[in-house]
């Protein structure tokens, strides 16, 4: 009955079809973003949100550093948290987020207290750093591929803002230029790990399905930002409403 | 500076104020639902993805029992798993609402396999699980109490439910009919619980989050299926979609 194992090349092209199907670049609040048709208050409301993912995100590789006996993965895996949190030399992609919100207009304090997120964007971040923790490190390691498909919203979105938004400079897009060079390499690993690992059906079904997941994790935080602040535009109680 | 703690009985207005803002009869999807302006296939993409909270509400009450020396409160709490999960003389109420989900023409398989729910709707009730495993049990239990509010919602579901949509019949609303005998009980053993037990102002305002976060996951469900089946109506990849 069962299926002989793929092999890791048409693995990877099952992998790369996830992204080409559900990567949240189809998502149509990010056409609007990049395409310079939202408001300086709907931009806002859309940077404080993916803050609390950005502030996940080194949680959820610590998550993984925490689960996994092999040393040289976690070796590898650190630098995920060097790149998010800073260093003596580098200040990080939470604080070059924060440069972003910063330049938008927003309090600080506000942003990183996380009071204005939707409930919705919370439960994706954390249900993305308990999958991490909870899953077979094959899976956690899956989940992260999405970063195969980043750098090219990155080009879109550092070109889109840039021409679009008169409140946007270069400065604030900061963020994205670095990501440009990190998440190549980073995907290289990661996908190396996962061609290597994954060698019985299950487990190729396993990482397929994790990757399916992490494009779920982010495609549910724009669905929730399109309904709050696009169509029909219903902010829940408590979060925040944009003043432009 | 710290302001002395509520009494009780303010403590009780403070929690029922955060019903009256905040609980999810307020949501546009709501009142669309029981006033029979939604279609079959939106009443099923409710009750489907509904039976994905439904289905983690014992492990949830598990869980709290499962981090609590305090003996009478799991003697207490344990009925709640029994309620759900049925037993020898009552089939339960997840099996309540799969009859809900049978009567709407939907494949038991397919609901249980929660392969057609929206993936903002298991972040939510995941969210909640984790809230009450890893959160001070008086966090645990405040949290319930969005069952204070649950009665006139029943209520009103039921007689709604019967009065506008010719697939729903009494078989099919038993889920809520049993909730309108057990939510009370269960509410009336939490809210003296909390009352007794939320004794500094730090405690209190505990508490009054533990409901709100409540609120929270319960609206971010509605905003979910609004936004796929209703407004705008963009059915995330992989989700189900009404054939009706």
């Amino acid at each position: 009955m069962s299926s002989p194992p793929l092999s890791p090349d048409e693995l990877e092209v099952r992998l790369r079809a996830i992204g080409a199907e559900r990567y949240h670049d189809k998502h149509p609040f990010h056409r609007l973003l990049h395409g310079g048709q939202l408001s300086l208050g709907q931009v806002q409301a859309w940077a404080l949100n993916r803050y609390v993912y950005q502030a996940a995100i080194p949680r959820k590789d610590a998550a993984l550093l925490a689960r996994t006996e092999d040393r040289a993965l976690r070796r590898e895996w650190r630098g995920r948290i060097v790149d998010h949190d800073g260093d003596a030399h580098d200040e990080g992609g939470i604080e070059r987020w924060l440069r972003l919100t910063d330049g938008l207009g927003l309090d600080r304090a506000y942003v990183v207290s996380q009071r204005g997120a939707l409930p919705a964007t919370r439960f994706a971040a954390e249900a993305y750093v308990r999958f991490v923790a909870e899953r077979p490190t094959l899976e956690a390691v899956a989940s992260s591929l999405t970063e195969l498909f980043a750098p090219a919203i990155h080009a879109e979105r550092i070109a889109g803002l840039l021409a679009n938004y008169r409140f946007i400079d270069e400065r604030l897009v900061a963020y994205f230029r670095r990501r440009l060079d990190q998440a190549p390499r980073d995907v290289t690993f990661a996908l190396s790990y996962v061609r290597e690992h994954a060698r019985t059906p299950e487990q190729q079904a396993a990482a397929l399905r994790a990757l399916e997941f992490k494009t779920e994790v982010l495609w549910a935080q724009l669905d929730a930002l399109h309904f709050a602040y696009v169509e029909p535009g219903l902010v829940p109680p408590g979060a925040f409403r944009p003043e432009c």
